[in-house]
């Protein structure tokens, strides 16, 4: 098979990851997959571009003064660095919310140097350190916004969960009868999409940040501030820092990944069967050096996420991880 | 296909693993499988029971006088909770080594509430807290009792490996040369084996353990005191004290799983292709359900491990992980 990764252990392979791949373009579709183009899943947060769009879309950013940050935040899955936390809390006090407000439940900072600090300062995790508290946060901007309520702004019901279902239906082509509803680890509604829907999704907005303000007021964001996406030690963070505004790329839950490529009007959506991260960090950069998107210099750049190695408790190194995967035409 | 765990999320399939089953009999060989019967994979953790066999075969449990808890301990994957550190100690002394002698890494117990306490005491992680401490301080004892020297007890050309890999080689029926060679996490040789040979091997073990005085020696450790080979919260341990005393059972890591039942001379491996824990679990309930070697009643005493429910950071429930196997004759 030409859709898996590899997990090696003194050269002999240990485990092994499916991975599903659709690349799509603009204004051709599918143009490039590997594994099955149509396998569906869920989106995770690997859309939160589209969870956030509205925001631009509706006037809320400029309404609110929110910064390019802070918009960034709205798209991310943070660390909880003191600059996510900080950023998050901002938006509230520009919604005029509160933490208590936030839907997500708490969890300890998933940069561990962060949730030390917490954890040393006696002050126990919150919603706030949720690495979703900046979409959150933008979610009651938007509902505050609008006037609508902020009670149950998580419920697929209410006025902002139809808001975000509607743009991703919109950009990526989709019926919402054919959307798959499910409830996400923050508590949010998550949406199951064959992969080249969402790849298409991602290759329209990345065309569109060309052109269309509220679009590229999202992806701008993203792309000048990767540390906001995601934070120290993260792919997101280190992928858009590579490639220098070329690209913005956005990691979901249970192996998923979206990527834009503005100038190439290219989308890209990788679900890693089984749901490993381990395999879908080398699996996108893989995709993006087969599209020559990312050099192999970059690649080298990024070597710690393109092909990690397997350490032990010793700290010896025993073994790596490597993609396997080349696209085909449709 | 049915050998499967799914995962699912609001009633819809997020995530796929693939699992393949091995079922032997002492004396028929292969007489059940799912997936592929000769996978190829390392047996990590999932074989400790060979690597501690040494200990019953060569008079070291006599000689030290070893405790069948201490027994027990040296083919566990254990949580370091207080007891596990005190048995693994006790081996040490009894071995007159120190826990410097260990050539296992540190790392946190297994067990967070554990961990919690070690962390509030302010002592670090030592040697002593790896899983594998057990197994480490058996073959410092296995090789006092030879007078075999202790430095470097851990490399596959020291005698104490040799002995080791000469009986899972004797066990399983298979020839040196055909075994794959890598360095596990604790940093002993580990060994990549079809997986019909591994459910050979713990086929036999398990027959032996009904004649034969060291393999019962073993067996019994296992299944008197399932506490000290996982602990608190863990399925080995849980799987064993349900089964009283019809089923070893010992996890490996990357989704590898081994059993035997010795009233009926099987052996089970399993190895879940990604290396996912969470699917190698229910995938073990169910062979053993399919088997009739576990009831549904028994089952449903392990459910959390036989169907685990996904929650979120709301402690909403969202889906759960389902075993689909179905075993065939070869």
């Amino acid at each position: 098979m030409t859709h898996t990764v590899e997990v090696t252990r003194g050269g002999v392979v240990e485990s092994r990851h499916i991975v599903h791949v659709a690349v799509a373009h603009a204004d051709r579709g599918l143009i490039a997959s590997c594994g099955d183009a149509q396998h569906v899943s869920f989106v995770r947060s690997a859309i939160k571009m589209f969870q956030a769009l509205p925001l631009a879309e509706d006037g809320v950013i400029a309404g609110l003064s929110l910064t390019s940050e802070e918009v960034a935040l709205c798209t991310a899955s943070h660390n909880a660095e003191p600059f996510h936390v900080a950023a998050a809390r901002s938006i509230l006090t520009k919604a005029g919310a509160t933490e208590d407000a936030l839907a997500c439940g708490p969890h300890p900072p998933m940069y561990a140097a962060a949730a030390e600090a917490l954890e040393h300062s006696g002050v126990k995790p919150g919603r706030i350190h949720n690495n979703c508290s900046g979409k959150h946060a933008g979610m009651l901007a938007l509902a505050r916004h609008h006037g609508w309520r902020i009670g149950s702004y998580h419920h697929i019901d209410h006025p902002v969960q139809q808001r975000v279902l509607a743009t991703v239906c919109s950009w990526s082509g989709i019926e919402r009868s054919a959307v798959g509803l499910a409830v996400d680890g923050c508590g949010l509604p998550t949406f199951a999409l064959p992969l080249d829907r969402a790849a298409l999704a991602c290759a329209r907005l990345a065309a569109a940040a060309l052109r269309d303000a509220p679009a590229a007021t999202i992806v701008r964001a993203m792309t000048a501030h990767p540390e906001f996406i995601a934070g120290t030690g993260r792919l997101c963070t280190e992928l858009m820092r590579t490639a220098g505004g070329r690209i913005f790329a956005k990691v979901g839950a249970e192996g998923y990944y979206c990527a834009g490529v503005p100038e190439q009007g290219l989308g890209i959506a990788l679900k890693v069967e089984d749901g490993a991260r381990r395999a879908s960090e080398p699996a996108l950069l893989a995709v993006l050096h087969e599209l020559s998107v990312l050099s192999t210099s970059d690649l080298e750049r990024l070597r710690v996420f393109a092909r990690p190695v397997v350490t032990n408790t010793r700290e010896e190194t025993v073994g790596d991880v490597r993609a396997r995967l080349t696209l085909a035409s449709p």
